[in-house]
């Protein structure tokens, strides 16, 4: 025990919010000498099934709201959206499985992993919901290929992914990027600002 | 015309962010020389009607967040709010109408009457929708007792309140509180440090 601060971060990979968060977030935290846990989520479970809601980008008047502040977002923090925000969004499951798989059996290998498939999803453009471009993603990331043959193929998988999204809803986490700093909530990449005020302040 | 930047903000008396901005937006203006018009805005009408959500604090999990998130910001900003969140909203259509009808014949008097009716709901914890309470809110803003008396009475205020939220729902805005600093949508109180990021920069 060390008593450094730590940040839960959820994600889902089919999120443009969760990866510019991710690209942020391991440095926000070192800033303040605290950890980062990587965790999965589906909003496609917590925001489409509990919470009832639709896409927002289906969802009148903040659709394109929403893509009106991705703009915005990027343009001030130099990052390039290879996909097509239009389009339908990958099947984010297997990249999921595989990142909880990982989290659970092999923990610091999750996190390259995920990094490794933001980058190619979000940057590179490439739908990331198939074997093949997982193994890729993970030799990258420099994930040893017979674990992440594992990953990709392991029953456990699905299991482990189910869990972790009950156990975030069981915390109050619903979106994507979603953080905690202990009990406290924060959601949206527009909220890491507020994070770091609130590890600067230790809280108010 | 001098030139000052203009940011359009709208509110919905029953929204306790919409409040929270209304604190602050006149100063964050007034350190760029900007200038803020005031409009009003029915979420009753956005968010449950057009945009077909349900009200935040009876969305699942999201509901939870918000009163955090409620409770993160006030304490920071020393805000205290008398009402009961918990409550079910008073029925905002007369104070947004009558203040629709000063903003459209009287438009001087609809900041200080707007910023009354706020105080009262908010601060003081008073449901204000009805003549009486708005007239006494009126005079605390040195409405002229004439003019606060037709605002609240006047045929045309339905009307103009009705043309004002399809007028804000034409140019993209749906909750409370809304920003536009030219045509560049802002949403939600936590956007307020953003704006003024803007407003310094003249955008990005």
């Amino acid at each position: 025990m060390n008593g450094a601060p730590v940040i839960d971060f959820w994600f889902d990979f089919i999120s443009p919010f969760g990866y510019l968060a991710s690209l942020r977030i391991d440095a926000l935290a070192a800033r303040h000498g605290a950890v980062v846990r990587w965790h999965p989520l589906l909003i496609g479970v917590t925001v489409l099934k509990v919470m009832g809601l639709k896409p927002v980008l289906d969802t009148p008047l903040k659709g394109d709201y929403a893509l009106r502040e991705l703009a915005r977002y990027t343009r001030r923090h130099g990052v390039v959206l290879a996909r097509d925000l239009r389009a339908p969004p990958m099947n984010p499951l297997p990249a999921a499985r595989a990142f909880a798989w990982l989290h659970h059996h092999a923990n610091e290998q999750a996190r390259p992993f995920a990094q490794a498939v933001y980058d190619d999803h979000w940057r590179r453009g490439l739908a990331m919901d198939e074997a093949p471009r997982l193994l890729e993603a993970g030799q990258r990331a420099g994930v040893p290929p017979a674990l992440m043959a594992q990953a990709v193929s392991a029953a456990d998988a699905a299991p482990l992914l189910r869990d972790a999204v009950a156990q975030a809803m069981a915390l109050g986490v619903f979106g994507s990027p979603f953080f905690r700093v202990g009990d406290e909530p924060f959601f949206g990449v527009d909220k890491l600002e507020l994070v770091d005020d609130w590890l600067a302040a230790g809280g108010w």
